[in-house]
């Protein structure tokens, strides 16, 4: 088998075998295909696309490619739940009680951020004390007596997706159905899931701009996630604002607790509920999404949602003081009001503009090395179709105490409000669901 | 400026600039852009194509990657001829001195052969005391002294296209029409050319399968020609068997030297006048193609363009005895006949069987480093159209004494023809000719 046999027949439209798929991706890890030959494949895939079944030959090559998380030693159906991204998104913090809660087991490995704001462990980190790195044993562990653990990224997993995706970031490969398709579902399978919700954004903010292409790439998950016997949900939400008002990780931990506690911002409460539900029916925990949400907000509604992420926190050596009044959590030196000087109605907030304003005070890093700053961030008080008038607070920068950037953050945090003298027309959160049934659209 | 956006926007369909062209060969050819993005870049290529001013773009910037070559000191209109290639193909021995003859100045690098038989090159060297390497003032001296002098490659010539042709190799991006294009093209403009005359094979045998596809490449060519102020003319000619009898060599030499008599196989001949007459034309020797094929025709009859390839030998150091009577050029030692083992007519030859016939017989080399055997070759006694019956001698393999392979070889040669009970339909060597004014087709 050559290399540059494989690469003309994907450039030739023919269908790769399961074999020559894994020769491809075997050879890239070890280094015997160089990266020269895996560009050009790559860019074939770009033109020529994967059939499902190639696409899941991939995602196993690569799920194996590395370590691999067994999860058998913990009891039911593991549901772990992925994000494409998004400006402020603490669902994971909220998902993960409350489906915990309805009696799923979440056994997470989550990610640190690059970019805008934080990881979720990042978000975690700014709870005094709480510990994102558990040895194995510790971790399954407490997720068969607590009901859930989220760790930080440990080991070697799918190192052929890591290596991979900075070929393709260089070579202008990385908008390719198939391709981030296997890159998501490969981590995940790797990190021992059973089943997968998948929360795709669509949206200016964010990755797929339209709902077709966010729907495109949910149905080429869904369907890896069949052919490898890992059930799949995909939920498409609208992704042209921030969820729920904060931006920055202890900010964004106080709003996941007020959340947790059935006072959360609607938007937010209500995605969380939507891709909850779908893990609790795929975790065989409900027999329909109805039921489901049914039996969720219940867990809301009756505090067991809010009492299982303080068990959480308590086991991973959390202060669960911090939780029950976020007020204990790190704070900003400094508040900096920013007020409208339009008058009219929010049309649009770019999201990328405000993670890269709260990137700014020092939420996020832009290379891996920078420290983080847990207690700065944005917290908007007005969202789309809200009125405001030339004055009115439209958010509030929480800054270092030294900050002397802080009033050019500001004008950027003005500017990625676009107010305009009609409100816009209504709009729903959640578009669409895709699984191995199809397509329920609700907008 | 990125390599990486300038792959995105050649992978989108956007053209691009000639400084974004410039910028991804040099950086190439300098290290600055990695092996990985320009397969990319070639593998977006090969799906959205190029205009004809960014391949013109492209082979210019190639042209000046290295050494360049500057006959201006040669009086007149310098036209180079380039083939893309054939089993059999002696065509430069023959078309230089009669061109030459013509009063159209030939000032030839040419390479070495690798694979099947030997290069221009080799097959010169065949005659005893030929010398191919000259001093660039010898060789421009010479050309305006003889009017003709033919030099191996020397210097760094288009390194980016060496380069580059490397890695499409071993990236499965050789197919490209502009790619292929610009590659020829960018070698015959650093040699000097002021105007090229290319030879295009179409067929079973040839790179390019089809007559269409032949004429697309050579549309091509014919157009970054013109883009560059270097008038070009493309010759398409079937290339379903081999030109002439001869593979080998000395061999080659010899029915060259029976071509430049007037002796010569009926298709070489007919090939060698029509390339020559577009180059006659380019060469401002002539106003139309039938005024210089007429001119031609005399030159041959005539004996001068014998006489012109006996002073070219000779100003070259080699044997103009060995020429005279190709008796005295290297002799196999081993002579083997190989016949027919059906009857009918020869429907078909596989050149490309032929050719490695020839090499495994000695007569050309697979990797660089081996020595020829000028000797060596085949010569074949029947051609398409050809009556034969069962027993007839329908080649001679001329082998070493040792060469215990050569039964071998013989039977490869007889699978090389395919005879039938049918005569096939006649065919033209000569299928189109293209010129900046369009393409003349003769079938």
């Amino acid at each position: 088998m050559r290399a540059v046999d494989i690469i003309q027949r994907k450039r030739n439209g023919e269908t790769l075998t399961a074999s020559e798929i894994a020769f491809i991706v075997n050879g890239y890890c070890s280094g015997a295909v160089p990266d020269y030959q895996m560009s050009a494949w790559a860019m074939a895939v770009f033109f020529q696309g994967m059939t499902a079944e190639e696409t899941a030959e991939l995602t196993t090559a690569m799920a194996n490619s590395g370590d691999t998380l067994d999860l058998s030693a913990i009891d039911g159906i593991k549901v772990d739940k992925h994000s494409t991204g998004g400006v402020g998104d603490k669902t994971t913090l909220i998902v993960a009680p409350l489906v915990a809660a309805a009696g799923v087991p979440v056994a997470k490995m989550s990610g640190r951020g690059l970019g805008h704001t934080g990881g979720t462990v990042d978000k975690l980190e700014s709870i005094p004390g709480f510990r994102t790195e558990l040895a194995r044993e510790a971790f399954i562990r407490q997720v068969n007596e607590t009901g859930l653990a989220v760790v930080g990224q440990s080991g070697d997993m799918a190192p052929a997706d890591k290596k991979l995706y900075a070929l393709r970031d260089v070579t202008a490969t990385v908008e390719s159905v198939p391709l981030i398709a296997s890159s998501v579902m490969s981590k995940k399978i790797a990190a021992g899931a059973d089943a997968i919700v998948l929360d795709v954004k669509a949206g200016g903010g964010a990755f797929m701009k339209t709902v077709e292409d966010a729907e495109r790439l949910a149905e080429a998950m869904v369907a890896i996630g069949t052919e490898v016997g890992r059930q799949t949900a995909a939920v498409i939400s609208d992704m042209d604002q921030p969820l729920g008002f904060a931006i920055g990780n202890a900010l964004e931990v106080a709003e996941a607790v007020e959340t947790l506690q059935g006072r959360g911002p609607e938007d937010l409460t209500s995605l969380c509920l939507t891709l909850a539900s779908h893990m609790v029916v795929l975790g065989g925990q409900a027999k329909t999404v109805e039921e489901a949400r049914a039996l969720l907000e219940a867990k809301l509604s009756g505090g067991e949602a809010f009492a299982k992420f303080r068990a959480f926190v308590a086991a991973q050596g959390g202060d669960v003081g911090a939780v029950d009044d976020p007020r204990l959590l790190p704070q900003a030196a400094a508040l900096m009001e920013v007020r409208a000087e339009a008058e009219g109605y929010v049309r649009r907030i770019d999201a990328e503009k405000l993670g890269i304003a709260a990137m700014r005070l020092g939420a996020g890093r832009a290379t891996k090395e920078e420290a983080i700053d847990h207690a700065v961030g944005v917290v908007l008080s007005r969202k789309i179709g809200d009125a405001v008038r030339s004055g009115d607070v439209i958010a509030m920068l929480h800054a270092r105490a030294d900050a002397g950037a802080a009033a050019e953050v500001a004008a950027e945090v003005r500017e990625a409000f676009e107010i305009g003298p009609e409100a816009p027309a209504g709009r729903s959160l959640v578009l669409s669901v895709v699984t191995k049934d199809g397509i329920e659209r609700f907008v």
